[in-house]
């Protein structure tokens, strides 16, 4: 939808503390243009969750559970594809985001708190947004909305139950299976 | 530091789970040019801990917590600022930063789940990033970094004790206390 294909990689998600921030990761790396998300932990519970919002809202946006994230990676090379891992530590986006606009076929690899060492090395790119502490969902919505050919934020996602009609007041849904509006609060 | 005044005003977090996404909704608001964060709920612990890392990597970043949020509103705009409220249902940030942009004295206001329906009444502007579900942190994030006047990810934080120096692989933080490198992992 972005001109790119683009995956997401989620690294270290621990299921008893890291449920909100992975749904959080998720749902924006569908929103800023990703195909879909491959967890490399086991936690079916939070891939359904996330591919259930967004089978609602629109689009083909997948989640791949327990992934093996050295075969993805491996697999994801072999098929032409880029890989780059956000972190605090790399160089920073605003100086290679040039080189990543070129690439058509891009992985983004994000982490809990810890990653294997071993990312930075299998990485084509090891990119800092910015080297602060933050967050890996703000790091990925700011990589996807500065690296996209189209305005991310107009995006379409096709055969959408529900949509949102923009208003300055209150709140516009449209259910799509009922045709009618719904005014909230 | 961004040549705007910015604070975020974070509505409905509830202490018993909301602590990491409001931490990363603090952190992100910090690194991406606010100079603080006003918290309307009472929860002095995670107040404590967003400041201990801001302290840690610099900058005068503040936490303010259990705010009266009408009243910060009213204040805000009686010394003539202006209150940007995010959510899925605004009008898409892309028709008005530019309009956004003029302004010097912003507060961005982000709920968790619900949020009262006053706000959308007491707001300058209701903001969406994008009519799509994803995240409170992602939203402050595109929102800084698109209505900057420098580059956010650029930005210098004074008085740090780390601080990261780009590397294309591995970690290299300094230690300004021991004014030392460390190479981690």
């Amino acid at each position: 939808m972005t001109g790119k294909q683009i995956v997401v990689l989620r690294l270290g998600h621990r299921p008893e503390r890291d449920k909100r921030i992975t749904t959080h990761v998720g749902l924006t790396s569908r929103a800023f243009g990703a195909e879909g998300l491959l967890l490399a932990s086991d936690d079916e519970g939070i891939a359904d969750s996330i591919e259930a919002v967004a089978k609602r809202w629109g689009g083909d946006f997948y989640v791949k559970n327990n992934v093996n994230w050295k075969r993805e990676i491996k697999s994801w090379k072999d098929n032409g594809g880029k890989v780059c891992h956000l972190s605090m530590y790399g160089v920073n986006l605003s100086d290679v985001e040039s080189d990543i606009k070129t690439w058509d076929k891009l992985m983004i690899v994000v982490g809990a708190e810890k990653v294997p060492p071993e990312i930075y090395n299998l990485a084509d790119l090891n990119v800092a947004v910015g080297n602060q502490p933050h967050s890996e969902v703000a790091s990925i919505a700011v990589t996807l909305d500065r690296i996209s050919d189209i305005d991310t934020l107009k995006q379409e996602f096709k055969g959408a139950e529900l949509s949102i009609v923009p208003t300055s007041k209150g709140k516009k849904v449209i259910d799509n299976k009922k045709l009618g509006n719904m005014d909230i609060d």
